[in-house]
């Protein structure tokens, strides 16, 4: 078997998600139809594994994933392959052959996400699947300054969905940051780090939300860390606004 | 009975065009039940008469219509009411309360549309729905000095749908106009006129790409409108690319 790294944009609205689901129309599963019908339907049939899952109306803008093929094809051609296959709402923009130990999930050592947010009265109805939509003034600085409390190594536990299975909390940070893009009239934050807990990104987005609209103190990040309670965090920003922007590997 | 006048914008993605049909979700018919909701049922039910009607898929930024009410209400609270109840595919951008004179239809003198093309060997996810694609490069300033000739009052019969059942095919053509937009790597067409007969805007467009790409001479637009034959023009460019930018009144 030959294995391959594919690096892949989506559009997350009409996906229930990443991860297979019965009865559902998920990006892992829509991926490996078009995988299998390139190996001509083995049996059993070929798995896709990517770099993690998004949720229900996430989007990406640069996912990874690997899978192994029966044969040889030059990374173009597989690409090229895909792409005629695939629905209109993934695309394939990079495809490899890698050595037979990289894992798409195991070796990622880097994620970045990014959250747009449009202002505004009531939604752009251009925007409504692509932004989450927040009517009430931001302030950007001071947003920009809070979420550096954010930045290194932390117990996110008060950043966790319940229920996640995780054992541990700690994760690493990198950067954080938060702008304002002029030309597209919204309010960007993006975070990288060493991986990121379900629903981690979204949190941390509402609460600095709350941050940037003066709802909480603008040192409060330090204090909810410590608590380790995800009551202290309390909302979860909407999915729409949400993008993978790359996962990076030493290779 | 009260009239207002509504501008609004549609992302026409989810929409079987404007006009009311059986089974069907259209922009007509969401206004409508919007309308009556705030009138409170009335029987008859009230109508509300657009400008012009857009097909399946087309968008619109600023469409407008009419319709009545039997009340008097601030244009302002009339625009938060709407948006209060329709989806959020639909926004209403201004409401205000106009002469029983005012038709949206038959008062528009000027219609503005305008036509996105992203390039590239596949199609950006993201802007399946908001741009027609064209993976062959396009020389701009060919296209440019070509669509001058489709200004000006000209029989447009080479450039309707079949099946129009429009009388006259006399329209006049203000300003056309075809640019690069460095930001978003699209080619962006604009054409404004007094009228538009069904499909003219995305005939016009697929003539200019064919010319664009050298498929076509580059004067061959006066020969196209002089044989008033729509077998010449041949192509109809995709409903997702196509935007109703605004309609001017005397008001």
């Amino acid at each position: 078997m030959y294995r391959y790294k594919i690096t892949f944009a989506y559009d997350g609205t009409n996906f229930a998600g990443f991860q297979v689901q019965p009865h559902e129309r998920t990006v892992e599963q829509t991926l490996q139809i078009a995988v299998n019908k390139i190996a001509k339907k083995p049996t059993p049939p070929l798995g896709v594994y990517g770099s993690g899952r998004t949720d229900a109306g996430v989007h990406a803008l640069a996912q990874v994933a690997h899978f192994d093929l029966p044969f040889d094809i030059p990374g173009d051609s597989l690409r090229r392959a895909l792409n005629s296959i695939l629905p209109l709402d993934i695309l394939v923009k990079d495809a490899q052959q890698v050595s037979s130990e990289f894992h798409a999930r195991y070796n990622a050592h880097h994620k970045r996400y990014r959250y747009r947010v449009s202002q505004g009265e009531f939604v752009d109805p251009f925007k409504r699947n692509y932004t989450a939509h927040f009517k009430y003034p931001l302030d950007v600085a001071r947003m920009q300054q809070a979420c550096q409390d954010l930045v290194g190594e932390h117990d996110f536990t008060s950043f966790v969905a319940a229920g996640s299975q995780t054992k541990s909390k700690v994760r690493t940070i990198f950067d954080a940051r938060v702008w304002r893009d002029e030309h597209d009239q919204e309010i960007l934050f993006e975070f990288s780090g060493n991986g990121f807990l379900y629903n981690q990104v979204r949190i941390m987005v509402a609460l600095l939300l709350e941050i940037g609209s003066n709802q909480r103190p603008i040192d409060d990040i330090p204090r909810v860390l410590a608590a380790k309670d995800r009551n202290q965090a309390r909302g979860t920003a909407p999915a729409a606004g949400l993008y993978l922007v790359d996962v990076s590997y030493n290779d």
